[in-house]
Order: structure tokens, then C-alpha cells, then sequence
């Protein structure tokens, strides 16, 4: 991309790797620096999309197919663009998104590996938006579930896993960081969370 | 298609047509014959997709862009699909449906013409299923317009609509149904139900 003026980074990482952390770390590092910054998170983002978020996530978990959920999900994310993501990169603004695309082709390629190409059919068709950097928070499978675990919700059924499909999901992470290698920078996550953020903004300064 | 052992019916024609009277009729007259007929619509047609349908047509009408919104009918029509017509058709049961992708090509395509690619695209993607046979019910678009606002409800913004969109829609559904010869039969609306309702049932004949 970029549509506008402004930086599009997105955070991507298994449940418990510490990604939101370093998204709002990041945020407040540049807001200190006097830059624009706009903290979003997907699903959801926008009104709309925080509403079809809740239709997902909520009730029975059997409730949608894999199919109907990746289309509410894109139907969530096209709104988040259009309302949130490329109204602030077009004021020049540096939108940092807790999970982007790329959560959408691990989990849906990991749980029905045959969607994977129905998910770049879609993405390419309505989204057709890559992030300038994506920063994958890498990390060990079994310190981030049972962090993961410390801190979940109801509303948080994607994190109900375990350990051996933790290990995968940090695979697909690290293959789709070895695909898009251009726009991905990994950094290790096994840190203090002080430590991880100064290699995340070291990552961005290589790239702005 | 088809999926299943059963037949399935589309109706289609502008507001105010009397396409769901038809379709009303056309399954009283097959179950007095003895046949399981489930009669249903769009958008909705199942629990999920009633939901999506509220979430799209309540609320301001500028609150989703025309992307987000084919996305959302999208995924209703497969949840639709997946949970309504599909186990119909495999029970064998005949399904009529009031309004199915046809509506999605010929409102997308009218609003945005440049939409209609994507409509294709995410149909051939997502959806891939089509009527046995499509009922066109061809109406004149000033009587149709006047029987669509007599009735009219909260709900139904699609409908707030003049003469000329009404014309253009009109027009917009004879086309589809020269694209789709095979499958569509015109008829005349413009006489009373009873006198629609026989060619009806003689197009569905013509072709089971």
C-alpha cells in the first residue's frame, strides 16, 4: 500500500505472546515523540466492525460455519479500513493494529487448510491492503498459553487451545513471516517487555 | 447445482411485484399435491442470517459502505445455504426462496456497476449455487411502486425508492434474466394472483 501519508504497522503473535503490550508500548513511545498515532485492534476497530465482532465471538462457538465467519470477518474488516485505518493514514498518522490479514490466513489456513485460498481470494477482492510492517511478537509456545490462560475471558474462545496447537499457530506465524519476508520483521518475545519494545522500535525506525 | 435430491426456486421481480405472493401460492399448491416444500427468503432465511439481515438494515442507511454491506449479504446467504436450503434439498423438500443471489447482482450492479465483479467473484467463491428455476415476476414499475409504498415498513429501505430507480430495476432483472436463459422464466404480474399464480406453476412444471 500505503493509501496515505501514514505508517501502517500491525502486531501479530499467539494468545499470551505479549503483542497488545508492545502495540500500546510502541503507541506511547511515538506519542512521546510528538507523533499522530492511531491504536486499533482487529476484530473490530470501528463501530460497525465492533459489531459484527460481537455476532462472531458471542454464543455458541459452533454457531457459524468457517466459511460465514471469514466472511463476517472480512465484512469487519473492510469497515475497520474504511472508517478507521485509512481515515488516519490519510491525515498522516502512524495506525498501529493489534492483528491484521495475517491472523485471518494462520487461523483459518490452520484449522481448514483448504480455505486458505478462498481467504486471499477475499482478502484481495475487499481488502487489498498490506501493512508497511508487520512485527511478529515470536514466542514459546508454553510460557505464552498459560499466560494466555491467566488472563481469559469468556468472550475469548479462540484462546481456548492447547499446547500443541499453540506450537502450530507460532509455526504458521513463522511461515507467514518467511512469505511476506519484505514487510514482516520477528522479534524474540522471551524478554522483559521493556527489552522487546526497544527492538520493536529499532524495527520500525529500519523501516520508516 | 443442485446439491440435493430436491428443486430449488428462486422468485425474483422489483418491490411491490407480488413475488412473495407468488411464492406463498407456489407452496400451497405443491403441498396440497402431496410435496414438502420449505418456503423461505432473503436476506435471512435462518437464525444467523436473520441476524446479519437486522444488523445491515437497521440504523442509518449510510452505515455500511456497498462493500461491507455484499460482505454481510454475503455471509447470510451462506449461513442460509448451509443451515436452510442445503438439508432441504438433500431431505429431497422442494425450496423456495423470495429473492436469492439475482436481487444481490441486480441491486449491487444498479447501485455500483463497478461492484458487479466483486458480486461474481465472491459468489462463484463463497456461494457457487444456483436456482433449478428463477421465477421473474415482470411487473409495470409504477404499480409495483405504488403497492410497495402502501405497505411499506421501517425496515424496508430498500423500497424508498421513485419511479425512475423502479424502472431501472425492472429493466436491471430482465437483463439477468437474458444472461440467464436456462434458468429463468418471465411472467406477467400485471393480472390478478390467481391468473399469475397458474403460469407459475405450469413454468415449474415445464421444467421439474
Amino acid at each position: 500500500m500505503s493509501a496515505g501519508k501514514g505508517l501502517f504497522v500491525s502486531f501479530e503473535g499467539i494468545d499470551g505472546s505479549g503483542k497488545s503490550t508492545q502495540a500500546r508500548l510502541l503507541a506511547e513511545a511515538l506519542r512521546a515523540d510528538g507523533r499522530e498515532v492511531v491504536l486499533t485492534r482487529e476484530p473490530g476497530g470501528s463501530p460497525g466492525a465492533e459489531e459484527i465482532r460481537a455476532l462472531v465471538l458471542q454464543g455458541d462457538p459452533e454457531r457459524w460455519s468457517a466459511e460465514t465467519e471469514l466472511l463476517l470477518f472480512t465484512a469487519a474488516r473492510r469497515d475497520h479500513l474504511e472508517r478507521t485505518i485509512q481515515p488516519a493514514l490519510a491525515c498522516g498518522a502512524t495506525v498501529i493494529c493489534d492483528r491484521f490479514a495475517d491472523s485471518t490466513r494462520m487461523y483459518q489456513g490452520l484449522s481448514r487448510g483448504d480455505l486458505r485460498r478462498a481467504v486471499d481470494t477475499l482478502h484481495d477482492l475487499m481488502i487489498g491492503v498490506e501493512p508497511d510492517l508487520t512485527i511478529l511478537i515470536d514466542m514459546d509456545p508454553a510460557a505464552a498459553l498459560s499466560r494466555a490462560k491467566a488472563r481469559a475471558t469468556a468472550e475469548e474462545r479462540f484462546e481456548d487451545f492447547g499446547i500443541g496447537l499453540q506450537e502450530k499457530m507460532r509455526a504458521g506465524f513463522l511461515a507467514l513471516a518467511e512469505e511476506f519476508a519484505t514487510r514482516f520483521a520477528v522479534i524474540d518475545g522471551n524478554r522483559a517487555p521493556e527489552a522487546v519494545a526497544e527492538d520493536v522500535l529499532a524495527a520500525l525506525k529500519a523501516r520508516a
